[in-house]
């Protein structure tokens, strides 16, 4: 094989097999080789399984800990079939994919609350949260808090999750309008930070944002798409708890307050492995990915 | 018009008209009202042209000041028609679109260097760099050059262009292998900044990225496609300045040095119009997003 017929560029975030003895870990051979100890089962009652209509499934872990209101309606609008009928309507590139009923009138049903407070931050106390140690140009602090990334201030005392690549929020109007819960977005490019602490983000795409992401981009403004029949329809939208036991997903974070999880942020911003000859000595916050999989 | 009928996301990137009176501006109106000498025009012999066979074109400004050997192995590669049946063969979410032979033992052209050296950094002196003045994990200092985005050392006296959204590099195989230049990748995620001085970095896309970023995901491992019918063909691969007059594309970059652009870093970093309660006060080297338009 020639050299040119292995011309590569070794991902970060690729599951490899345990490295032999005496070659320089990579991160994933952290994420390989942990023990069960070292991940955390996501409750099934804060999944939410977005199914495409030309097949394709999306993954959501809601986040109730950062904004309660907002993901008690994303649960009522899954209990009370409210996305029947929706669509993924906007595509904008390096930003975000978006998807509800859009232009509709359809009431909310029971248990929503229509007009949400602005859950966009929260106490930093109770928390727990594990410094990342690095600079971040948004924040003053910056870690992680039960397999979340969170920007926080200790000397204010709030704490927020990050804008990161697959982070799901809620879209809304402008200023103070915080938006119900019917129409969500997820970030499909760089992080956008400046949203931090001006949108409530409801969790993350834990599993499919390839099916989010490879869609084709929305040409009119903000990324909608142009004509209806570009909308990509979404055949349902369920949370994993009221699915059938035997259909059930189950997926498992690491822990981010242990010594696994520890190595392998000391890894990703200090890649030493093969491919690398100047580690940076630091990582970005929503470029560390918290380990997510799927269990069993 | 109901409240919910206007639920959106407002982008940072949207191109709108000049604000009314009174209203803070948003780093789009610093665009849209700024002088054509704000901008600079961009050398048609810096422009490649990628065209894929299924439509839709990639244009991708070349950065010769920061990978010269590589930059010019590119132009050599295009004028030798070295792309002729080439493909982009590689869709990793998150990470890169990567396009070339793959595998092939095809020639390489005249003038191409097989060999080039480690073009992962240069030095600081003579880049002029306007500091972006946020804090930055991966550099000790970032800002902006002739309308790169650069992390460089002040003390070590070295600089690099840094892997954001849209940049091109130059495939490789494992370390001190420098690639020649036949397999090129676009960054489609996340800023992959711990690439940074490791691999060399040949421009950005300044249009069309979308054409690469909306591929479906390649299933096997590193975003590979599993079957070559997967592969999505290329046309042909130009400098600009081989086209004929009649079809050049022309395109201008906001000239990083000037007050104009100094006032988008500004409010792109303290987001004060309407969508926006809490601006944060700093923003990520990625995220600044250097304003490129076409040209007339």
């Amino acid at each position: 094989m020639s050299m040119r017929s292995l011309i590569i560029l070794v991902s970060a975030s690729l599951l490899v097999g345990a490295a032999p003895a005496k070659k320089p870990l990579t991160p994933n051979d952290i994420v390989a080789g942990s023990p069960a100890s070292a991940w955390r089962t996501i409750d099934p009652d804060d999944l939410l399984v977005m199914d495409l209509a030309n097949g394709g499934r999306v993954v959501i872990q809601l986040a109730p800990g950062f904004a309660p209101v907002h993901v008690a309606n994303v649960k009522a609008l899954a209990k009370g079939n409210y996305w029947d009928g929706a669509t993924v309507y906007r595509l904008q590139d390096n930003y975000v994919a978006q998807w509800g009923l859009n232009e509709s009138d359809r009431p909310w049903p029971a248990g929503v609350t229509a007009k949400p407070p602005a859950e966009y931050v929260r106490p930093l106390k109770g928390l727990q949260v594990k410094p990342l140690g690095f600079a971040d140009p948004y924040a003053p602090g910056t870690g992680f808090s039960a397999g979340w990334p969170i920007a926080y201030s200790s000397k204010q005392g709030w704490a927020n999750l990050a804008h990161c690549y697959g982070s799901v929020g809620v879209g809304r109007d402008l200023s103070p309008d915080t938006g119900t819960g019917g129409e969500l977005y997820a970030v499909i490019g760089q992080a956008p930070r400046q949203l931090d602490r001006n949108i409530a983000l409801i969790g993350r795409v834990i599993d499919g944002i390839d099916r989010l992401s490879s869609l084709p981009r929305g040409t009119e403004a903000l990324g909608f798409y142009k004509d209806k029949a570009q909308y990509a329809p979404i055949a349902r939208i369920r949370l994993a708890s009221d699915m059938p036991h035997a259909e059930l997903p189950a997926f498992e974070y690491m822990d981010t307050s242990g010594a696994v999880f520890a190595s392998y942020v000391r890894l990703r911003a200090n890649r030493k492995d093969a491919f690398y000859d100047r580690p940076a000595g630091g990582v970005d916050l929503c470029n560390v990915q918290v380990p997510v999989r799927k269990k069993g």
